[in-house]
């Protein structure tokens, strides 16, 4: 077999399409994947709509589960057969300052699949060995690939937030996101509180482990938060800044707002909000392939699944229309064979 | 001797007037001071502007250095004769959720001189004991009266912020706070940038130890920092939250600025400021008595002075406008006898 | 009523004794106790063996659980009828170094109960309020006795270790500690490793939550934790140093062997063995009230409970000697009324 | 010129020997590097003496500074006639555990130049572009050398101490590593203790910043440390496991003893000495090649600098033996040209 199909976009704005390509064969550093399932991640819209400097076509797709197939030269130690999955970190050059630091994450010369080179909306994947993160045996590829980017972010910012064991964690928004943020917390040990609009999400959000629930339509966030003994930590996985901006005076002191939801729009907040509880507002990047390593890992053994919608690969472009209208619950992902 | 003299505010808004008045004696678990000198503070404006929940008539002044004229019952382990301060702290309630985490600042019944009871614009002030810092041999009064809130509010943030030795960190503005952050910085080993509206207080800043300067009139400052290598700390004591906003970009991957302007006017930050860089803005409050006790420590013994204009307690109000016209360089301090 | 039960000690190596006494009313800033159950915890050696300086008689017991009568003048916010535990923690003096720095567990002043006063073998005890931690009203005052000191120690140990989620954690000891610690390590979602001599408690360690269990008398552990990838918090709550010295190896690079099970004999610890992989041994102390409080608001809401032992208070010998026995599992209570 | 000298050990036990040798080109992500200056280490001893698995002949020397000569391919962003540096972090895989996780000193299959490959002892040398520090213009190639040991070493262990400005810090040891880290403690602001044996040296501590001095043979320095209020860090440069022991006394609570001089005799700690104040033992490995250049950086900013005896090359064995006499003050250097 020398033929893989890939679902590309052949310009800003484009349609998503199947078409037949001829496979790569992994250069130096390099491993070919035999994709199984890939998530559609919000992200995406970045290769979708347009608006980053990406040469197209170019095949979305940074949520990729499935085998390696072959690996080029000097790649260790993986090996062909062994599963494997890619995420947001698509690879980092390994000598600028960040990456020196062993902050690689922060690479300056980072490279995200879908948007850098060639994403997972395909039946076969290039990647840099670096991106590469192990799989266990015991988690399925369709759920797997959801916990490369909205898993790995969510898991990684709450053990990096300094909230410790007990600590009560508030989880602000219940979506793709947030129903993995708020398994994540519960099964950290943390005291969870799941905030989102309505009580259309409230049973779910409780099934999933939250202890508490707040409607931000209905109540003060920040005052229930307060009366609950303040959030050590707020984990912001929404995309709206002003909802953002309203709950910082849910924290108690020292406690921090982890923001993963990226927006452009500003969040407003005044000085007098943070200073007198020495409180903050930290943004969080993602995870490395050892990162994600730690989420598959941790999920596996702690048994957090995501919700997933699946779609084979031929329906793409109505998996990518669900993914945006808002609808899905709560990740939409592809499957291949 | 039974009588002394304060300066005190008659209501919101009244002017400073000295008047005579009876000491009162130390009760349980207090001290009594003879002030020898008392910073004037912006922060004092909250007593003589008006605007907080304040007993008038009031008597401002929460930079108090002096010695210790009389202990009341079961104060341990203080004695008469001690040289002492007392700033922002003056005391916590020992029994809230903050407290008995031994978050001693965070004190939600916190009390500060001045504002819950009457401050050092006197010759002698009542004082809780836990609000008391020892003041080494070789520090002037007059120094150690700034050092105990413009002084540790700028040494705690800074020693607190996560950077180490050889770090880049700046300190946005060169005013009353930032004079002793430019030197506080320098003699922790920070490669130090000072940042300041135009060019007068260049040469100051440098002779402060500063190894650059920035015009923030004349220069994109975060840029300036970026080509620095990024910061790791901005330290923020303006009170104008756009400047705060506007040099957010300069921190490097992990980089945290640290607020310590008080304003209520917001700071407007988008998540993507934040996210790529995992980068944070963090407010912090001011420090504890042991932490001025720090504070006046390590400017002795690294030979950290404060900038000072000094008045007789009799031209308070003259001292207390200068401060406010915002051209003292660099902070103003009352002298008694 | 006026005339309460203790057992006390006359002196060092003498038998506890039931006696009668006259009820101590409350003082300022002091709370009497109505006792319902106290753990029997090994520390209670150093009263009844003797070896410190303490005044006897004396009572032992600093794992109280049971409800206020009284409060004393000053006492803020605890009232009559709440349900409180005392634990290894008994007050702190509030003005030396460390309690000033908020350290407040390592007050050089620090009380403990049965040693620096009397204790809970007794229906009734006085302690100082800043003793005191709130029960949760689903937690029997027989399950939330061992919390206060057994689980406080590793509890706190654990979440301050600076393991994060998923990492791997090896708890040294399945005993009167280490059964508490295996909950809290599996609850606070860490891989949990538990360690023992031989297979008895092999069971019942993995019913109680490990994910691996090591016999250290068959198995080389250092080594088979380094083929799990290594520990990144090896909790050593046994008392033999030569146990603790032959897991150091086990260490992942950056981790940490903490330390809760004391012993006068040395660990022995080659540089050698620290250095490549920058690796530590730090000790720890047990927690103040407040940390107690978490212990039991953990332990409710994630569902962690000692195994014990029980007796009546007249049976407070047999039940020391049980303890001391080392055959328990896994913690001895003496229950009143 | 295709010949170059090196100085070369033909097996464990040799004498150090003068030999011409053809320049080896540098491989893919290798650079040729025109060796200035070549300090010798007492880890030199490994290659010299022998004891680990080393391939010989091998040419001593990891403390190697000088220029870029040839650059192989793949290599970025580094260019010829740049200043260069090479410590005991002589390169790492990228792709074990600890490498992934951006702990890069701590690579399981890290390389140390003199050992894994031939090292600086010569005119020219090959190394990794991984391996290479910055040198700043103002930094002589001479007092570079021992700091890419020595000096990240001790620079590198203080600011990843947990030591804050202010603390009191103190150096156990004043030799090759220690007469540095006095000089980096009080270039990072803390109150520095010198300790050593005898009088001696105290003047010279004195003079290179410390301020307190404790001869090791006339008093009990854990007893005068906790006098002076008791140690945040004790660096133990000293290879003496017995004096490291000695000192852990002198630790305040929460205090932290970080190893770096390496012995394979054990320290005899009892859990008594670490518990009650929750202090600990840390080892500490060096620092990557962005480490080194983070201290060469700050020693150029804030002027410190090895005390160096300089040997040419071609007296590289009278400098070998001066150095393990004990007698050097305090680093020898290797100089070529």
């Amino acid at each position: 077999m020398t033929q893989t199909r890939v679902v590309q976009v052949a310009g800003p704005g484009q349609q998503l399409e199947l078409v037949e390509r001829e496979i790569r064969q992994p250069g130096r550093g390099e491993v070919l994947v035999r994709v199984q399932a890939c998530g559609v991640c919000h992200s995406d819209a970045f290769t979708v709509e347009g608006g980053m400097p990406i040469e197209y076509p170019r095949v979305p797709g940074h949520e990729i589960a499935g085998t390696i197939q072959a690996v080029g030269e000097g790649v260790e130690p993986w090996q062909v057969g062994q599963r494997v999955g890619v995420g947001w970190f698509g690879g980092n050059c390994g000598h600028c300052d960040p990456c020196r630091r062993g902050d690689l994450i922060s690479c300056v010369n980072g490279q995200v699949p879908g948007i850098a080179y060639d994403g997972g909306y395909a039946d076969h994947v290039v990647v840099p060995a670096g991106a590469l993160a192990s799989i266990p045996d015991d988690l399925a590829a369709v759920d797997a690939a959801p916990l490369l980017c909205a898993g790995v972010t969510t898991f990684n910012a709450l053990r990096e937030s300094g909230a410790r064991a007990g600590d009560l964690v508030a989880i602000l928004g219940v979506g793709g996101l947030g129903h993995l943020g708020v398994q994540f917390a519960r099964k950290m040990g943390f005291e969870t509180v799941a905030i989102a609009r309505g009580t259309d999400k409230k049973e779910q959000a409780l099934q999933l482990g939250a202890h508490h629930y707040l409607d931000s339509t209905a109540v003060d966030v920040a005052e229930e938060l307060q009366k609950l003994g303040g959030a050590v930590t707020i984990l912001a996985t929404v995309t709206a800044p002003d909802a953002m901006s309203s709950v910082v005076g849910g924290l108690r002191p020292r406690g921090r707002m982890v923001v993963v939801g990226a927006s452009a729009d500003p969040m407003q907040i005044p000085p007098f909000a943070l200073i007198p509880g020495s409180t903050g507002v930290l943004g969080h990047a993602s995870g490395t392939s050892k990162d994600s390593e730690d989420t598959l890992r941790f999920s596996a053994l702690q048994d957090v699944r995501p919700m997933v919608e699946s779609y084979p690969l031929e329906q793409a472009a109505e998996g990518y229309d669900r993914m945006m209208s808002g609808g899905a619950r709560f990740r939409v992902v592809l499957t291949m064979e």
